[in-house]
C-alpha cells in the first residue's frame, strides 16, 4: 500500500524550488478597478496626475480678491476703500478682471479672478454698499493656493507597489482619477478530497466528516491578498479526481488539493499529476506534511496538502503563504515574527523540521499538544514555531521564534 | 458672515461626549453570515459545537482494526495471525463486529468497528489471503481518535469577540457550522458638500474641484470594519442639504458630511441639524478641524467635518476612528503608536491641540509642511502626531508619538 516517495527533500530545498517556480510561472497582471473598490489593493503602475492641482489659483479663505498693492499701508485707522465689482462663489467662474481700486467678494475654494494677487480675509474688512473698507494690508499670493502648487500635471501621485490607503485614495480622487491599475489577484482553486467528506452545510450521516479545509484555506488565501475559489469535494478515485482537476485548473492560477486520507490516495494524486503534467516534489522531511506533493499542470502549480486540518493549514502557511504574499505585493510575514520563551518542555521528531502550534499567554509560547487531527488545537492556536530537524528536545524557557497567524 | 461657535470645547471634553453618545446610541447588532464570507469578521456570540468531534471513533492511520489483546506478545519472529473479515474505507460504515481472532482492514478517517479497540499500522502487518500476520503488539486506543475527544457536543468552539481567522473558520466548519453570528457592520453614510465639487469620474470644467473626501473617508470607514455608503455631492444650499440628510439618514447608522467651504456654509449645516435634531458640539479647539460639528438626528450621530481633504481625514481619525474600531470589535489603534524623534523643528499654534502629518524615514518623524488644502501631503504621509495645546515649538529630536495610518 503506497509507493515510496520520489525523494524526501528538505525544507530549504523545497523553498528554493517553489521560489523558482513562482518566478518562472507567475507574472504580475494588471487590472483596472473603480476607486471605491481599490482600498487595500496594490498599485501596479506609477500614477501621474492628469491635471494641475489646484486646477486654478484658488482662494483658501473667505474674503476679497484684491491687487495687493491696493492694500499697502491699510490699517484700522486708515482703511483703504475698494469697489466690489463681483461675487465669486466656489464652483463658479469669475467674469470680471480686477483693475486698480477694485475687488471681488470671494469664497474659499473659488477661482481667484484675473488681475487679483491676494485675498483679504473677511474679518479685516467692512462692507458699505458696494464700497469695501480694507483694514489690513496683504502680501502678494496671500491666501491663494496657486495652480499646480500641490501637484503639477504629469507629476507622480502614487508609485507602483503602493498600498492603496485612505490617504492615497484621497490623493488619486482629487486628481480626478476614478479607476486605478492594481495588481490582479491570483486565483487559487481549492479542492478537498476524501470519501468521508461532506460540506458543513450538509446533514451529517454516520461515517462522514465535515470538510473544514476548503473554508480554512480559502480564508488563508484571502489573507494573502489572493482570490480563493472553493471547488468542492471529490472522492478518492482516479477518474473523479482527474476530471475535477482537468475541469477546474483552467479557471485558476494555482490549485490546492488537500486530503485523500484513504489508502493509496496519495498515489492517486501523484499518478494524475504525472499523467497531466509533472510531479516536482513528493515528500518533504517536515512534520506535519511529509507527503506534500507539488506539481505543474498546464503551467500552473498544483499543491497537494495533507488532509488533516491542522497539517493542511500549517503546510499552507509554510509553503504557500510567503510566495502568495510576495506576489500580491503584501509585506512579508517575517516582520511580525516574535521571540518568546517556551512555557514548557517540548519533544520534537529528530530528522524532520517540526512545526508546532502554540498559544501565546503571558508573553510565553505554550505548545498545543494535541494530535494533528484535532481541530480544536487550531481554534486555540495563535501561531506556530519551527523546530530545526536536529533538535529532539526544547527545554522550558528556550527562546523560540513564533510566527503568529495574524 | 458666520456666527460664533456655540462653545469652543477642548478635545478631551469632545472625546468624553462622543464616547458617551456612542454608548447611549449604538448597540451591537448580530447578523448571520455564510462561512465563506466570515473571514475577518468578529463573532457576536459564543458558538458551541452541535456534534461530538470526531463524530465517531476514527482511525488515524491506515491498517487493521483489532482487539488489542489479540496482538499482545506479537513480534517479528512470532506474528499473531488474525482473520480479515471486512474492508472499511473512509466515509463508509463498518458492518461487522470484531470478535476475538478477527480484524478489519481500515483506512485513515474511517469509523473503527464495534469490538475493536486499536489500529495496527499496515507497515507492521503482512497479508496472506484473508489471513493477516501481525508483527507488533498494540495498546488499547492506539491510533484511534475517540468520539468527542477533540470537541464534545455543546463545547464552546469559539468565543464572542473572536476575530474569525482561517484557524477559527476551520474549527467551525469541522463542526458542521455553515453560518456564523457576527457583529453587524455599522453603516456610515458619507455626503460631500460644496458648490465647486464634481465626482472624480466627471469631466473637469473651469472652477470645479474633484471631490476626494467621499472616497478617502469611505476607505477609512472600511478600515474600521464598518460599511461605507457614498451618498454623493450636495450643493451648499439649505433645502438641498436638508433634503439630502433627511432622505439618507434612514439608510445609515452614522452620517458624515464634509465641506461646505463657501461663506456661511458651516451655519447651513448647524441650522439644519438644529431643526432636524440637536447640535451637540460645534467648534473644537484643535487644528485642523476647529469648525467640526457633531449632532444627533433621529437618534443617529451626524459628524460635520471640514472640507479640506487633509483636515477631513485627520478629524475622522481623531474623532471617529477609535469609536468605530471599538464598536466593530477591532483592536485599538493605540497599540500601534510609535515613539520617534522629530526630524526637524516644528511650530505649532498655541491654544489649540495641533495634529500634524508626518512621514517616517530613517526611524524619524518628518513633518509635512504643506497647507491642509494640499492633497499631496496626504499621499506622502505615514501618520500624524498630536501636539498639546500649550506647546508652541517642538525642537528637532524631541520624541513624539506617531499614530500611523496603517
Amino acid at each position: 500500500m503506497g509507493r515510496e516517495f520520489l525523494h524526501l527533500i528538505d525544507i530549504s530545498t523545497a523553498h528554493k524550488i517553489i521560489s523558482n517556480l513562482f518566478k518562472e510561472i507567475y507574472q504580475q497582471k494588471i487590472e483596472e478597478v473603480e476607486l471605491k473598490d481599490a482600498y487595500g489593493r496594490i498599485l501596479a503602475r506609477d500614477v501621474k496626475s492628469p491635471i494641475d492641482l489646484p486646477p486654478f489659483n484658488r482662494a483658501s479663505r473667505d474674503g476679497y480678491a484684491v491687487k495687493a498693492e491696493d492694500t499697502f499701508k491699510a490699517s484700522e485707522d486708515n482703511p483703504k476703500i475698494l469697489e466690489c465689482i463681483e461675487t465669486i462663489e466656489a464652483g463658479s467662474i469669475p467674469r470680471k478682471k480686477i483693475e486698480r481700486g477694485c475687488c471681488s467678494r470671494i469664497s474659499t475654494g473659488a477661482p481667484v479672478p484675473e488681475g487679483a494677487d491676494a485675498i483679504i480675509m473677511v474679518e479685516y474688512t467692512e462692507e458699505k454698499g458696494n464700497k469695501i473698507l480694507i483694514y489690513k494690508s496683504a502680501y502678494p499670493n496671500q491666501h491663494i493656493a496657486l495652480r499646480g502648487s500641490d501637484i503639477s500635471k504629469n507629476d507622480t501621485i502614487s508609485k507602483k507597489g503602493a498600498l492603496l490607503s485612505p490617504e492615497k485614495i484621497g490623493a488619486l480622487s482629487a486628481a480626478g482619477i476614478s479607476k486605478v491599475p492594481v495588481i490582479a489577484k491570483l486565483k487559487v482553486g481549492i479542492l478537498s478530497t476524501g470519501n468521508e467528506l461532506i460540506k458543513p452545510s450538509d446533514k451529517w450521516s454516520p461515517g462522514k466528516i465535515f470538510d473544514s479545509n476548503s473554508h480554512s484555506i480559502a480564508a488563508a488565501v484571502k489573507n494573502c491578498g489572493c482570490e480563493p475559489k472553493i471547488l468542492g469535494i471529490v472522492k478518492d478515485d482516479y477518474m473523479k479526481l482527474y476530471n475535477a482537476i482537468q475541469s477546474t485548473i483552467k479557471k485558476c492560477d494555482i490549485l490546492i488539493t488537500s486530503g485523500g486520507t484513504s489508502a493509496g490516495a496519495g498515489d492517486i494524486l501523484r499518478d494524475i499529476i504525472d499523467n497531466m503534467g509533472e510531479v516536482i516534489i513528493h515528500g518533504i522531511s517536515i512534520k506535519p506534511g511529509k507527503p506534500t506533493l507539488i506539481g505543474k499542470v498546464d503551467d500552473k502549480l498544483v499543491f497537494g496538502l495533507p488532509g488533516f486540518p491542522v497539517s493542511a493549514l500549517i503546510i499552507f502557511n509554510v509553503l504557500l503563504r510567503p510566495y502568495l504574499m510576495e506576489f500580491s505585493g503584501k509585506s512579508s510575514e517575517h516582520k511580525h515574527m516574535m521571540d518568546l520563551p517556551l512555557a514548557q518542555r517540548l519533544h520534537s521528531s529528530k530528522g524532520r523540521v517540526h512545526y508546532a502550534l502554540v498559544k501565546i499567554r503571558d508573553e510565553k509560547a505554550h505548545p498545543i499538544l494535541k494530535d494533528s487531527g484535532a481541530i480544536t488545537s487550531l481554534a486555540d492556536a495563535d501561531g506556530y514555531i519551527k523546530i530545526p530537524k536536529n533538535v529532539e528536545i526544547l527545554e522550558e524557557g528556550s527562546i523560540v521564534k513564533v510566527l503568529p497567524f495574524f
